[in-house]
């Protein structure tokens, strides 16, 4: 079914209106009267509605229906990625989104040869933003991963942490796997931390296990940074029973 | 270590030469008599090297010693991709590499969309296994995975049903997970098929049952063409122990 995704705060309990991109989406459908869509919050919620009405700019819907979504991931996982280059990091948050990500979080970290300014980077955000909505769209997600940025490494360190699990990936780690880290106690949140072009410096690996991140390997190969936080998030969602 | 492919019969047991790109690699790098380095034959054999002189356009070198490559992984997998739009197989390949893919091989299926013409698959193919051949060298793999193109559907489902797994995704099978799939014995060998931006059709699904070939989910989130591959052999990598 078509999905379209509106703002919380433009929500009705019976009937609906989509304006904007979503009308105009609508239209490219050519959707017609009586035709059921999905209506989601961007937060899991979603409408069952009927379309009965089809004007120029704007579709009114009935809503026939509420459920939650079913199609997220029963764990949450947080993408930490150390900002690469920046269509590196598009890559990620559209793949990572696909992948079922809870939240896509970027941060500096010593070796990062590009960070955004502090004046272009509300613009870039909203450009983030827009690439994991419509990446949740085409994947028929019920939630749109928020894109966080933060403002230092030690930061993402504790936000980090604070999920059940939080793993650093390292090349020079050899004898913690991924599949050790997650064999211990149950998980219901997993962060997952990756360094950038240049790799995490062992200063800031030394910060991650101070801060309570456990650090571990994906392996003898050595993965460029957009591959790894992909690979590690397909394992983790493999792992705890996604398919 | 710096690591080289040559080609095998190029390899000799006790003195090598490195010439043309690898001998301007050599250069870019500033390497010096006495400095050691890895040359591999691409199939994961392994020369550990001393570099006894350096000359314009050529770097001689004493062998030390022999190995096999220790990065390679213990289940090999295969990727069998549906031709995608260009720039999306080009990524796979480079991906799927990292990832330590044993091989890539791309067929045509019903709804491709695009599909190289005879006339210029030769140099396609030649730029294909270039990029293998650099993702292999940067991810410190000691094979280059071959990538082989096929002319029908058919001949892909009979050449990857070869395998002890041999696996087909598809977003409409619901029931049988991967993690079903490969629970059931033992492997040494994995085909991982998926399709092309507009999916697989049903008789396809049909014919590659009947090929052997067991159809299952990657989840309930739908994949983008050149995600799901990588998502797959991510997962199976992972399922081997690979990390």
């Amino acid at each position: 079914m078509v999905r379209f995704f509106v703002k919380k705060e433009e929500l009705q309990p019976n009937f609906l209106v989509l304006t904007g991109e979503n009308a105009q989406h609508a239209k490219v459908l050519r959707l017609k009267v009586g035709e059921e869509v999905l209506v989601c919050d961007g937060q899991g919620g979603e409408y069952l509605c009927r379309i009965s009405d089809v004007s120029p700019g704007q579709i009114s819907l009935v809503v026939t229906g509420q459920q939650q979504s079913q199609t997220e991931a029963s764990v949450r996982v947080s993408v930490y990625m150390a900002f690469p280059k920046a269509d590196k990091l598009e890559h990620v948050i559209q793949k990572a989104t696909e992948l079922g990500a809870y939240e896509i979080v970027a941060f500096p970290s010593a070796r990062c040869v590009s960070r955004p300014d502090e004046k272009s980077l509300s613009k870039k955000l909203e450009r983030w933003q827009k690439i994991a909505a419509s990446a949740a769209e085409q994947s028929g997600r019920g939630r749109i991963p928020k894109v966080v940025v933060l403002q230092s490494f030690s930061q993402a360190l504790d936000r980090a942490a604070q999920a059940d699990k939080a793993l650093m990936f390292y090349e020079n780690e050899h004898a913690v796997t991924l599949r050790m880290a997650l064999e211990e106690g149950n998980y219901e949140t997993v962060s997952l931390l990756t360094g950038p072009e240049g790799g995490l410096d062992e200063r800031e690996v030394a910060e991650a296990r101070k801060a309570g991140l456990q650090v571990c390997t994906l392996g003898k190969r050595i993965l460029r940074c957009e591959t790894a936080p992909l690979c590690a998030l397909s394992a983790v969602m493999f792992a705890s029973g996604e398919f």
